[in-house]
Order: structure tokens, then C-alpha cells, then sequence
């Protein structure tokens, strides 16, 4: 296409993972297609080729590939191939899908954690500097209006210094030992070939730590953990329990949960300041409570009074219609499309689609599940995570 | 198509209305989108036949209307035409446009109120059911899966006899004479030529009737209302108050309102049964508090322990991860869907698809703003919708 | 006493009515103890003189009476008689004893309602007038921090013209026909004899109705009601549904029941200017929701910042130690005691503590009650208020 | 007294610190008088004997003195001495005048933390033992019933073997050098030599800690603790962060801060056991959250149903009417006065009284706090709690 020229149509998207039994893989799907912004075209839905064409016609997507490989090769020589590929395997492959991917010089959109080592994470962090593609991380919970209007107080300097950040993510599911039914989403999170290391810690852990990081812009400078397997028998951990000092002398606690019984999907942050504190629920997401120094707790509301640019720029609806995980997720995707159409059109992408997660913040979540396991097996030792 | 053969694609779709400035156009499309059971194909999107066309360029529409007679007919003339229409005009439109549809053989989906005049309300029913063609009335709130929950336990006798409910529904952005300052959607929400006689009454409080009646299956006999314009100059009501006697000697208590500082969009209902109770909020909508006589009050999660069918069958994703409006909406059209794909295949539809609300829902809603109106004018007194 | 001098002592309080098995009575002594403004010294808590004897042993009362007629004459004789009588027998027995004791020259302490016609309110008052003592009528919500800080923001202006008022009140502890089972509270609030006309209307309506006075300062012109029975066989009202139209304009729902499933003592208020709402729930007392127009809604606490002149007088503790309902009722009995002091001490009571209800406020009470039933009988016309 | 004959009269209370100033002597004294078990009869408020006696005047109180030692000899040469003393001074002092009190025979009712040095915690302890008084510790929240309600229900095994426990107590009025300004709460309880070593740690960390062993049943194996202090200037910690290993294999994420902005007095605690949770507030002390396994939340109010035995012991009105701070603290007084009065009597105190936390309790608050001071100064390490 020539430079400059306006590219006006649907992106083309591809899939690997995601055929029946999944999770993410239709969330993706629901989320590329809320805005509008994608097709999918190609799919490698299952590591069974016969599999995989079957539940492509189901899904009207016209080209059906039984590898990624495969996928990847052909698509690259298609004329009108896909502009990007979603991940949405089991962790152990999204490494070798991106590589794939990235190196037939598509853009990539990929679930996490990243890696299940941290010399994977380096290697795709490389890979997307040397080809300079489009990686993107789907850390949903950045994509809430939100948590977006939080980072920008914080960085803002509404709530002066950061002091102490406390985030946790609770969840029920694994209060028992769920795997050993045979459940799809069960056994493969709990096995740390095609897990990673991390149980508990990578599913949900990273998002925690994650959110953190993105609302306040700091960074990890050390952490202290003790790690958890509950469930007798189960082979990764299901509770963690981290304290980290931050940069700029803030402090953190960080807890992360699958068998606490009674929470769903409970991811919470409270971020307190010298002068003001935030606190955000991801079940109540539409919603944040912002508290100054010595005056009275306010209600930020989606669309409501005193939501700024980066919730104005994710909000679909007036504020009261209530949205959710999809319309989060569809703005990742979204904020993707900005930056794949600027940069097919020869122009920079607009800042505020920059705020989707990258292959750093991939790098930053490997680095952070082994830090914490790295703590956990001294004795919760004050742990360094490794550039 | 031959009966009995599946219709092995998506439904196609028309518009008409939701070109720039609309609101609710917009959220039809993304609810059409949203479970990929519709593509959207032509459109007539602005009553400006200029406008009309680039907006439906700007939006990917392959084919585009001048004015919606003109696209009735092409679109019954084509091999491929489209299976429904989404009307999502003002209300004034709404029945000159379903009419010219489905006289031409084309189901319908039409936003609420359905009619500005009960005469117009008959008419469509009459021709619904003379033409047998699918009508579905967008009142979104009952594609909530906890909606439906609630209206199965108080439909399974969970609740006993119902004796009182409490429905109401509070914004505020009418709170001051908007439509002064030329705001598209405050103006001709206020005006009675477009909007139809009632203002609040017919944009929100018809939800909040209908609500009331589709989570018990009870009928309201009879009415006394106080209506009510507080902004002054303004054309039509901003807060009615009414009290209502149902069908097996139930009360209700309902209360809309656009003056209401402070809320957003607070649709709320409880429902009192002389064995338990309901509660429901809009603005959470993905829990619901039951409270068994007696006995300690629980919480009903979307997807969690105690929803049932219809819950269930309105899910996307797990307990936990909100779902929000557009998931309500995108209820309304994918059991539109269900019903208008059976019809072509010559089945009966999913009993469980036959909940979206038809175009006696829609005759109710018009009876329901009339006999408000009569009461009101009638120094309140007790007054029975026209049958 | 000579005028001017310091009252150094607790006040010496009386009691008629609160032997076993009532309720209303042991909340009373503590309210009065719980500010220690007060010592119980005389008592009357049984119609039945040996019983009230015993019970008045239990309590350490000194001096104990086998009728409230003997208690007011004998203590009117006394050097060291009591200052003040708390009434706390049911309803119909309010008038004569609150008689007696006025005509004994001795301060009173009402419950309310205050009595059960009319007739009697207004003599009462009469009565007060012409003796110039202090009557106080013991509508607890109003000692509550948090709802004098409402009316206190109300007189000020800061809701601007108030426009609408949703006040309700809903127990379920009447939800079943608990008075056949010789409950000795649900007994005598169920029979018109001794309760009065009304039932939920008296025992918890009047306190709906008195709230939303009291917060806002306007007065009622007229209202329509519907009034119901719904558990069978009961001799008074549990449901009672009211529409207002108050002074200045603003109109108002009320709603009173106690067959209102999962509900204990849901009092709730909210209140709607054109510049602002305040939102107060009994059961949650110490935070009070204000939502300027157009800003973000904000959070009250009773010693938080933002809170008045009035709601710092009532409050003991920091914010976030939660007062309650003992605290609210001792307010009461607080203010009263400063009113008596300083009648004695021969200056004018601190106007904050002129904000405890009176008799005026009881002959209101009666007249909504009249009021609500003669407009039930006519088929919910709009009724006004006997002056 | 004879034995077995029935103590037919208030107890007699002194109390040694709470002048004017003060805060936690108000509330002692309103505690004590709340359930009218007591009359507080001898002070030393102040250790101006000058003041005290003002002050002693002021409250009615009939017997002051200079000092507590003169108090303690006074007292017990009395044949209607005071029964019990409460210790209501800064930390500090409360070793010195314990053993005073206890030494003359004096029940005592202490305020935490117990003392400032395990030494002292020892000593107390031995002697209470050696003179088989009654020793009361005024950890305020384990008087609230749904504190109660919820050890009852863990040590029951409702919740299973317990597994993770979150605790953590927010204030912020100490997010600035208020201390700098003078304020008396402020000055005494940063300034170690009469706060102790801890300073949030002492002041709130250690009801954190109590509250979780109280409601468990379990006590703590070793600790890892990050200290900080956030305001510059500050000579004591404000900011605590202790990750705890429980008997049984349990785990505890333990917060406590005085500079969380936007919290004022937040004391939350949730215990995640295999079978079920619970969540309390205690800013909402009247609800208790249970979540079992895999069923719905349900809802746990004060006198509702499923409340068992040690909650309605600990009401005093009916589920919707708020009790508070207070009544919480009243009933530690008057679990006291059941115990004082049972010894008196020669019988033994009903179990249900035994809850009020004693001597023992005392001892393992000054070792928490002991421990978590050793930890942070070692760099987190995990340490045990020295015995």
C-alpha cells in the first residue's frame, strides 16, 4: 500500500488455539469483532487439522490451517493475508506461535503470560525490536476505562507520591482439586509443562502485578513471597503472598488466590498517595472511588464528572449502562487497530492507543513469577527481578 | 431455502435510523455483532439520502438507502435481501417504518416505545400476526441473564404469591433544560411530535413497567398516577410516580424519573412474595439478592451456584468477569436469531428464545403511557389500561 | 431553684410502661444512660402492681408504682421528684398518661405515634401550651448525625429546591400472621385497639413521613394512598403506598410495610434538588451520599470533612467507630436533657438542641395517619391534612 | 460476702487515666454505663491531682484522687472499695498501675497493648495468676456479635480447616505530621517512650493480629514483616506489612496503616477455610458475609437468621437497628461484670463471658508486635514469636 493512503477496512485476523473447550479464544474472538475494527479470516482453532477446519466452519472463518506453522507460511504469502495473529494456546505455546508469527513479518496479539521462561521472553522482546511488528499483550484489565482514568490521576500527580499499593486477585474455581476431573481449563493450568512454572501465580499473579505497574508507573525493585499449594496433590501453587518495594520508596502487598472460597474474579487494587487514594474493583469496574487527602470520597463513574481523556477514549455508552470484561478486552484490540492502520497508513498511532501492553510487559511478568518462586524457595529472601 | 435444511450462515441485517449523532443505533449494531449471528447489509441510515450513504460507507454497509420505503422494497425484491430490520429511529418513526417491513415480508426489530398512539400499537400487532413475521421489541433490560433468573424462580412459585413490588428507574440528565442548548438526544426526547406524549414516562418509564410485569407474569389492572414536569419550559413529563394493582392482588410501586441528581441510569426492581424476595439492580447487574422468608438473604451470581436455564443460556463467560449492557442487548438479538433461523429451517424455536419481548409487549407499553396520562389528568384517580 | 443557678446533677427521670417483655422500654434507659444525663428513679412498668414492683427491683429503681396516676401525683409531691416522664406504653395509653403527668407539672418524653385520634393530639398540644412544659417526642431517626446533617444541608440551600423525596420504610418481620402466635410486639401492634387505626402506617409510616419533614422543612398539602392487608385474617394494615404533594412544589413516595421479605429496618431516604440529592440509609447511619449537580457524588461521614455544626453535636466518637441506633435515640434524650437544664437554670436551650420532635410534630404524625386511611377508603383521592 | 448469696448490686468501677483530652476514657466510661452493670465511683483521671479532682467533679464521680497508687491503697481499705479498676492512660503506664491494682486485690480492666515490654506482659501475667484476679483486655473488636459469630462458626468447622486468612486495619489520620501540630492522640502515640516501641503496629497492628487468632482459634508460628514509616520526622512505624504461618498449616496477609488515605477506622477480615469463608467489616459490624463451598453467599445480620448462640448473647435490639462501637465495647464491660459477679457469688462465670480477652491475650500482643519489629529489623526473615 502506499504510503499515506488510507486503509479502509476490517483488519484481517488470524487464530492459533482457541477451538472447542477453550475460554479465551471466543472472548478474543467477541472482542475483535465488538468494535468492528477485524475479521477473522484464518484460524489453526485445534493441533488436530481435522479439528481445526471443522470448528472454522463453524465459525464462518473462510481459511482453515491444521498448524500454526502452516498458517503463518501461507498467510504470509497471501496477498491479502492477515495483518495479525491472535495467541490463544495454552502458555508452553504461545513462544514458538509468536516466533513463527513475528518472523513471516505479522503482527502479533498475544495472550499471557508471554513465556514460561525468561530466555523465551528475551527472545521475543529481540524479536519484535528487530522487526519492528506490533506485539500486543493482552493484560485485559488494562483495557478498563477505569484503570486507565487511575493511571492517569496517578501519573498526573493527583495523589502525590505513591506510598503503599495494596492489589489482589481472588478466585474459588481450584478450591478443590478441580483437575483431577478431567476438566479442559483445569488441567491444563495446573500442569506446569504447558502452565509454566507459575500455578496460581502466572494465571492470575501476573495480572495483579501487572495492574499495579500500569496504574503507577513504577517498577518492581525487589520482592519477598511465600508460595502455597493448598489442594493436596495439585502440582503448582494456588496462593501467593508477596511484598514488594517499588521504586520511589513505595511499598506494595500483593496477594493472589484460586482457592478463596466465595470470590469469583476478584481483582482489586487500592493505590494510596501522600495526598489521595484510588480504589478499583474489576467486578465493579464501571466505578472508582477517589479519596483527597482530608476531604470527601468521591465516585468517579465511567462517563461521569471528572473522567478524563484515556476513560472518555474507552467508553462506548453513557455512563449507568454498565460495560464489562468484553468491551475491556474489545479495547485492547481496538487500541491494536489504531496502531496496525497508523501503521500501515505510514503515520504515528495515536498516543492513547499506546497504552495496550507490549512485549516489555510481558518480559516484566516472566520475570516477576520467577522472582517470586525464586523468593519462595529462599525463605521469602528480599529477591531481585532480573533485567 | 427448502425446509428443513440449515441455514448454514449469518442472518442479514438492515437499519434504519442511528446515523451520526444517534445513540441508540450504534448499541444495536454492536449487540448484532456481538455473538456473530447477524452481518449487517444495508441501511437507511439518515432520512438525508446523502448522509444516508456515507454513513453507511464510513460503517462498512454494502448497500445504502435513501429512505426506508425506497429500501423495504429493494431489499424484498433481492435474492439476498435481508432477513430483519433494526428500526432505531424517534419514536414518531417507529410505526410507518415496521409497517412498510413487514408488509413487505421482512421481521422486524424495533426500539421502545413501539408506538406514539395506541391505534398504531394495534395496527402493528394486528399485522404481525396477519403477516406471521417475527417482531422483537427491544426492551434491553430483559436480555439481563439475572433478569431472567428472576423471572424463572418467581415463575416456579419460588417467591409464593407475589404482593408488592418496587420498580424503579432514576437519571438525571434531564435535570436541567438540556434540550435548550440544542442536544440532539435531550431534543427530541422532549418533543412530544417525535417522542410521542410521554417524555421520562415513555423512555424509561416503559421499561420499568415492563420489567415489573416480565419478571412475574402479572398484568396491571389498574392505575393512579402523579406526573409530573419539573424543568420549566420543558414540552413533556421528567418524574412520574405510580402506584399500581396487579393481576392476583399484587401492589406496585413504580417511580422514572430524569430529574433524579445523582443517578445515572438506576433501573432497579424488587419483588416482595409471601415466601421471598428479589432484588435487582441495573448498574450490578450481574448479581441478584434473594431473600428466602426466614431464612439469610443470598447472593445469585450470573453464573454461579443457583442460576438456572435461563440465566445459563444468556451467559458468555464465567461468574465473576462482568457482562454488562451491550451483552443484555446483543440477548434480544441472538434469541432473534434463534427464532428467525428456526423459522427458516422449519422448526419450532428454542422455547427459551421466545423470552425477547414481541409486539404485545409493545401494545402494553403504549396502554401503559396512556393510561398514565389518563390518570394524571384525572387527578389520579384509578384508572384501567384500555384493552 | 433561683434563677441562674447551675442544675449540677443528672436529671431524675420516670418511666411508665417497659416492663417485661416490651422493647421499646429497656431502649429508652439505656438512651437515657447513655450520655449519663440522666438517673431512673421512679417507675410505673406494669399495669400490674406487683409486677411493676418487681421489675422496678430488677432495674435498681428506687421508687416503684402500681399506676402511672399514683406515680404522677406522688411524684409531683416529692422535694426530689422526677424532672421528666418517658412514656413507653402502647399507643393508646400515650394520651392519658402524658395528660396526667403534664397536668403534674412534670416534663414528658413521648413515643410515638403520639396518640390514636386526633382529638387527642390536639389537646395534647393544647395541654403543652398552656403549661409550658417540654415535650419530646421520641422519633428516633432524627437523632441520627447524619439526617440532621441532611436537613441541615436542605435549609441551606445546597440541594436547591427540593423536587422530589423516595422515602421508605420496609421490615418483614410481619410477613407471616405472627400475632396467632401470641407474640406479645406483634400482638398489641396489630390491634386497632391498642395500636391505634394504624398499623405499619402508625408503628413505622409516621416515621417515613416525619423524615422526610423533618430533612427538608416542607410540609404536606395532600396525598393519595393505597392501604393494604395482605396477610389474611390481620386486623390492620402491613402495606401502605403514598404519593405527596408538599410544599413549595415538590412532590413525594413514600412507602411503609412489614411483610416486606429480607427487609429488618430498612429506612431510607433520598432527596432530590434541582442543585443536588443526599441518599441516607438507616442502616448504614454513619455515611450520607451527596451528589452536587453535575460532580462527582461524595461521601459524608459523621465526623468526616464536610460534616456541619449539627451532625458534629450528636457525634461521640471518630469517624469509622460506628455509632447506631442506641446513639441516635440517646441524642434525643441529650437534647432534651439540655432543654430541661436550662429551663431550670432559667436561660434559653442552645437552639441545636431544639432540633429533638415535639408535639407538634405529634399532632402531625396523627394527622398523617387520618389522613393516609380517609384517603385509602375513597379510592386514593388526593386528601388533604386536617389542620 | 457469704458465699452463694446473690451480688444484688451494681459492681463499683474506678478508673485511672481518661481526663480531659482523652480520648479511650469517654469510651470506657459509656461502655461501662451502656448495660448498667456498673457505677463509676473512684478516679484518679488525671496525674494533676488538681485536675483529676476537677475533672472526677465534673463526671459525678464521688471519690478522686491524685494518683493511682493512692487510689489502689485507698480502695482496698474500703469495705465498698471499687470492684475493678480500668487502666485507661497511654501505654506506658498501664504496667506500673495493673500490678498496683492487682497488688491491693483489685480486678483489672486494661487497655492494649497490654504493656510496652515482654517483661512487663510477664510479670502481669504471672500475677494475675498468683492472685487469681480477673484481668480484662479491652480488645474492642471481639465484643461485636458478628465477631463472636464468626469464631463460633470456624471452631464449629463450618469453614473447614482454615487455609489463608487476610486482615487489615486502615485509618488515615495519621497520613500527616499531625503529631508536629500538637494534637494530644497524635503526640503520646508516636512518640515511643510512652506508645511503646510500635507505633501503628502497637496502636491497631495488634488488634489486627487478635482479631484473626480470636476468630481462628489459631495462633502464629513465625512471621516476615516490612516496616515502614512514610511521613517524614516520624519516630514510629506507620505502615505494616507481616506475612504470617498459623498452626495447622494456615496462612495470614496481615496490613496495618495510618496513612491509607480515605480510610478511617477499616478493620476488615476474611478467613478462607476448604469448605467456606467469612468476610467482616467493621465499619458494617452489624453483616457477616459467608460464602460455603460452591453454594451461594449469604448474608449473616446480628439477630437474623442462622446467628447462633454467642451472637444473640452479645444484641441487645433487633437485626436492622445498628449497634455499634459502643455496645461492642459494653460488652466486654459487661462480660466482666458477669464474671466479677459470678466470683463474687462463689459460682462459676457463664462460658459465654469467658470470650473477653484476658492476661494471656495481652502477652501475645506485646509478642507480635516483639516479632515483627525483630523481622523488619532482619531484613523480613521469618521469625518466631518468642515465648
Amino acid at each position: 500500500m502506499a504510503e499515506g493512503m488510507k486503509l479502509n477496512r476490517r483488519l484481517r485476523l488470524g487464530m492459533v488455539g482457541g477451538g472447542p473447550g477453550a475460554f479465551i479464544g471466543a472472548v478474543h474472538r467477541t472482542a475483535a469483532r465488538l468494535d468492528d475494527r477485524y475479521e477473522l479470516v484464518a484460524a489453526a482453532l485445534s493441533s488436530d487439522a481435522a479439528r481445526s477446519i471443522a470448528a472454522a466452519a463453524d465459525l464462518h472463518i473462510p481459511r482453515a490451517y491444521g498448524s500454526y506453522a502452516e498458517m503463518a507460511k501461507a498467510e504470509a504469502a497471501l496477498e491479502d493475508g492477515i495483518d495479525a495473529v491472535a495467541i490463544v494456546t495454552p502458555n508452553y505455546m504461545h513462544f514458538p506461535i509468536a516466533k513463527a508469527f513475528l518472523e513471516a513479518g505479522i503482527h502479533v496479539i498475544c495472550d499471557k503470560p508471554m513465556t514460561t521462561t525468561i530466555e523465551d521472553a528475551q527472545e521475543l522482546a529481540a524479536l519484535v525490536e528487530r522487526t519492528g511488528l506490533i506485539f500486543g499483550l493482552t493484560q485485559t484489565y488494562t483495557g478498563y476505562p477505569m484503570v486507565r482514568q487511575a493511571r492517569e490521576m496517578v501519573l498526573a500527580g493527583e495523589l502525590g507520591a505513591i506510598r503503599m499499593i495494596q492489589v489482589e486477585y481472588a478466585q474459588d474455581w481450584l478450591a478443590t482439586p478441580l483437575e483431577a476431573s478431567g476438566a479442559k481449563q483445569a488441567d491444563w493450568r495446573t500442569d506446569p509443562a504447558r502452565s509454566g512454572p507459575g500455578g496460581c501465580l502466572g494465571d492470575i499473579g501476573t495480572h495483579a502485578f501487572h495492574l499495579a505497574c500500569f496504574t503507577t508507573g513504577l517498577t518492581c525493585e525487589e520482592l519477598a513471597a511465600d508460595v502455597t499449594t493448598f489442594v493436596p496433590g495439585r502440582r503448582v501453587d494456588d496462593n501467593i503472598q508477596v511484598m514488594l518495594r517499588l521504586s520511589g520508596g513505595a511499598k506494595a502487598s500483593l496477594w493472589a488466590s484460586q482457592i478463596a472460597v466465595g470470590n469469583e474474579n476478584s481483582l482489586t487494587l487500592r493505590i494510596y498517595g501522600a495526598k489521595g487514594s484510588l480504589s478499583w474493583k474489576q467486578e465493579d469496574p464501571n466505578h472508582l472511588v477517589y479519596a483527597p487527602l482530608q476531604q470527601q470520597s468521591r465516585l468517579i463513574t465511567r462517563g461521569g464528572a471528572g473522567a478524563g481523556a484515556s476513560a472518555s477514549r474507552s467508553t462506548r455508552i453513557p455512563s449507568g449502562h454498565p460495560e464489562g470484561y468484553f468491551e475491556a478486552f474489545a479495547q485492547l484490540y481496538t487500541d491494536l487497530a489504531e496502531q496496525i492502520t497508523a501503521r500501515a497508513e505510514g503515520r504515528d498511532a495515536p498516543p492513547e492507543s499506546l497504552l495496550v501492553p507490549g512485549v516489555q510487559d510481558g518480559v516484566g511478568g516472566v520475570r516477576f513469577i520467577d522472582a517470586v518462586l525464586r523468593s519462595a524457595r529462599n525463605r521469602s529472601a528480599w529477591t531481585a527481578l532480573d533485567v
